[in-house]
């Protein structure tokens, strides 16, 4: 059986400029990075506006296992289907985060004959936009920290500094430091941390902008710390949005990839669904749905986490309107969800499948209290046993849950065609009756409840005694009517990542709120969530290599 | 008077493969970043090999002043100048770093009429290769903090780790600090520091690699830690060389743009020469003497660092020989040599000037030490005086000191034809005996004395006692055979700032020793030069926006 980036590296890739072609796009409306790689012009973006919208199809799944759920392969394979059926079809994914690439988790590309190319450019450094967020966020701290040791005139509290560095790797030695050391001419000493990139407001700020001008504002709106008034201090108050944007002019202009079947493929934006709002860019997915009839893109993690963000941030701060959700499932993790060990997911469990179907039909519940079409993706595996696909179908069909088998990763688009279908149907004949869960005149707590007795199904919330201020605080300020983007564990609907299944009467703890007004929301930590990840004892990075053509080796 | 940006954004920039036409370039040779940056394959590189090698003329300088030198400007116009007089000619500079383009100094691109283009882009993330070092650079310590996390194995010694990370960023607040608090979850707590990304050991080895593999055995051997045993532990040691190669893969390969007169360049690698040895790539300088009859290419700050090192560490690693070095030097700067403050350099001042003198004799002695021809290139300033202009002049034929007026800010090419035309003279002319100015076989202190004695004229040297337990413990692990690469003052050849002129007596004060196996050299930190820049009171990046049409403003 071929890896990964075997297919990858045999694939036959087609110049960009012929993927840019399928969408009417010339070589004046993009800049090449290399031959299979390029970024969108601004005045190409601006003049597709009058152009009507394609529609979106938002692809989600159950909590994630160890067992893997191939959200990326499915979302790149109903791409590749869609476009079989002649429906002229555009991806929109996220960018990979070095963190988990070089850790633990492999490229984001996709898998098997479902995959975005050129896959080793897109998971280690691609068009450098991850860099750039990285560079302009500690450009940020650097220029902060450089106020506070040059006479303070903004009278920030050292104490109170909120802004983080960030690196784009999985550092856990980085989450919490000490800075400033060495005398008066190393500057002030002070407690520090480190977020993952993928993390960082600034990550979320070009997510969310519209344009160049929109993420000025916002990142001016920023807030990096509070002064001895306890009064927040500004990006703005700094003086520096302007170098902050020069940083970002280009890494917020989309970057065109293709799939294995040539299908093209906009990835651009990559934060955490867990610890940020998990979704690829708005300037991406609405470009893709001006340049297309149909949009295929994800949300990260489970429809918990990214399609709770997508559908309740994103869609709120985009104004878009998804026009159904895949809900991606595979036996292997629905065994586990109904407690079966990753070393016994090879045997058929009948019973085990059966318990852990509760798991994806609380995210169905919640798909349909948002009132959207949906339709259930099987993602099927070699080791999967007729029996159980048969189970999982005859249960979807006594809960009238539209169903759809898979077989992308297997067979790319071809795999993809009953998916594709069922999905076109769905859009078709069922009602949209697309809404928000919450008001942006709910209050920071009544949101945060409204999330967790909705799509976590969760029985309370219970707010530490710093999250308590933090209420009055943001509500003082006037930052009340911000959505919240909630930071959780993916593993399970509650902030406890074994309970896995569907654990009800359970009760969120949210240790801390942070501000994010460039991004325009409220984070809420809960549980342990942890905002850098670490490495595993044997990280991914000890395999990699590179051969002596130049090419990536390891990579997975 | 129009700024360089203004230039820069007003010129005719034409298609980078019509650049690349001009030294036979295909587009099968080169990968596009844009319409007007391209890096160049590895089979290209190759293919030249059997080609002979063009002619390279070093551009060095006098000691820097905080009135201005125009290194770069002349190197610029330099190659300008040659192509007017129908020499093929290729330009090889350095890649820009943040830290100085957002702190004090500005871009790094040449100046006036003498730029390399596209400007803004060379100055911000150009192909992303500073990134790519910082990343792999912090890959590597986030690998060796996870390996302390997870058993440790090498027993390393947490306290004897000689790693830092890096960002491309002037933080001082970063110098010293603390990682891995917050409890056993968290890390090792251990205390650690940051270098400016130029100044790392990965930028050196990207610059002196000659190939792919190189590149990695190069990394291999880098020296992170020592064990409990005090024995030293390497990248290889740790296992992780492949990965990092792997995320260098691409930046290895040098980038191609233009000059305002669409002369060639290649710019790639960007060491400074006060911490690191200040030399673009060897890759690259190589690559345009195979494509180029003349290679114009620059060492970083005055002759007694950027040219030292050219000449003592690259030209030894890569088997280089330079035809002729051009020392560039301003009247105004002369002048602050001779005594004169910042504000009254736009007065006429013969005798500052006589009395600054003394320091450009000095490197001519040195240039004169390593056997090789040059040419004194005087970089006109709008105020100098033709009094003053006469006086240095007449000093240099008194000396038998080859000079040339050089008018390239004002003029571009044009105003370079004089320095060109003298330096092909001298070329011509006068005998080339070049050679380093120490042996390999010379113990460390050796060549440090002699770097010293015959470069900086100082009397003596004066070890720390840790640079003197250094050296006894680097010539017990055989380390001795490698050349120094001094970390000193770019303003003084003492390592004293304030010392301008030509100080004479003085000693160097050498406080500390880096083993830099993967570049290849020892660095000895000299006085109190630091590896990681601050942030002036009011940065460039103050200044810093992006106007409406996405074009940078405020770069200089």
């Amino acid at each position: 059986m071929k890896t990964d980036i075997e297919i990858a590296q045999q694939a036959t890739i087609v110049p960009i400029k012929d993927i840019a072609a399928k969408m009417a796009l010339t070589e004046a409306d993009f800049d090449y990075y290399g031959k299979y790689k390029a970024k969108l012009t601004y005045d190409k973006i601006e003049s597709l506006q009058q152009e009507p919208d394609g529609k979106i199809i938002l692809v989600t799944a159950i909590n994630p296992t160890a067992a893997g759920e191939g959200k990326s392969t499915v979302t790149v394979g109903l791409g590749d289907a869609l476009n079989r059926l002649g429906k002229k079809t555009m991806i929109a994914l996220r960018e990979p985060s070095l963190g988990p690439t070089m850790g633990i988790k492999g490229g984001a590309t996709g898998g098997g004959y479902a995959q975005a190319l050129p896959m080793e450019d897109i998971n280690l450094h691609f068009t450098g936009d991850l860099h750039a967020i990285t560079t302009a966020n500690n450009a940020l701290a650097a220029l902060l920290d450089n106020h506070l040791q040059q006479g303070n005139e903004l009278h920030i509290d050292q104490r109170r500094v909120v802004w983080k560095r960030a690196v784009d790797l999985n550092d856990r030695a980085l989450r919490q430091v000490v800075i400033g050391l060495g005398g008066p001419f190393q500057g002030v000493p002070r407690q520090d941390g480190f977020d993952i990139t993928v993390a960082s407001e600034v990550m979320a700020v070009l997510c969310l902008a519209t344009d160049l001008q929109d993420l000025k504002k916002r990142l001016s709106r920023m807030v990096i710390a509070y002064n001895v008034e306890k009064k927040p201090v500004t990006v703005g108050d700094l003086g520096v949005e302007g170098a902050l944007t020069l940083l970002l002019k280009d890494a917020l202009r989309p970057n065109l990839v293709q799939t294995l079947e040539q299908t093209p493929a906009l990835v651009h934006g990559g934060p955490f669904a867990n610890i940020a709002h998990g979704c690829n860019s708005i300037m991406a997915t609405k470009t893709a749905a001006k340049l297309a009839d149909y949009v295929v893109t994800e949300a990260g993690f489970g429809a918990d986490l990214g399609a709770e963000k997508f559908l309740n941030i994103k869609a709120r701060s985009g104004n878009l309107k998804p026009a159904a959700v895949v809900i991606v499932a595979t036996i292997r993790a629905l065994k586990m969800h109904g407690g079966v060990g990753k070393d016994e997911l090879n045997q058929e469990n009948i019973q085990a499948l059966e318990n852990g179907l509760a798991n994806i039909k609380k995210h169905v519940e919640t798909i349909e209290a948002f009132g959207l079409p949906y339709v259930v993706g099987i993602n099927r595996f070699t080791a999967d046993t007729e029996a159980e696909i048969a189970a999982l179908q005859k249960w979807c069909e006594t809960h009238d849950i539209p169903v759809a088998l898979t077989e992308v990763w297997e067979k790319g688009g071809e795999g993809g065609l009953d998916l594709a279908e069922k999905v076109l149907q769905v859009i078709e004949e069922k009602e949209n009756q697309f809404h928000y869960l919450y008001d942006d005149a709910d209050t920071i707590d009544e949101k945060i409840r409204t999330i967790v007795e909705k799509v976590y199904g969760g029985a309370s919330v219970e707010f530490s005694s710093q999250a308590e201020k933090q209420l009055q605080q943001f509500h003082a300020l006037g930052w009340g009517s911000l959505p919240v983007c909630m930071a959780k564990t993916q593993y399970s609907l509650s902030d406890d990542p074994k309970r896995l299944g569907r654990p009800e009467g359970f009760t969120i703890h949210v240790r801390e709120l942070k501000p994010k007004l460039g991004a325009g929301f409220i984070v809420a930590l809960t549980g342990d969530v942890m905002t850098m990840p670490g490495l595993p004892k044997v990280p991914a990075a000890n395999k990699m290599d590179v051969d002596e053509h130049g090419n990536a080796v390891g990579l997975f």
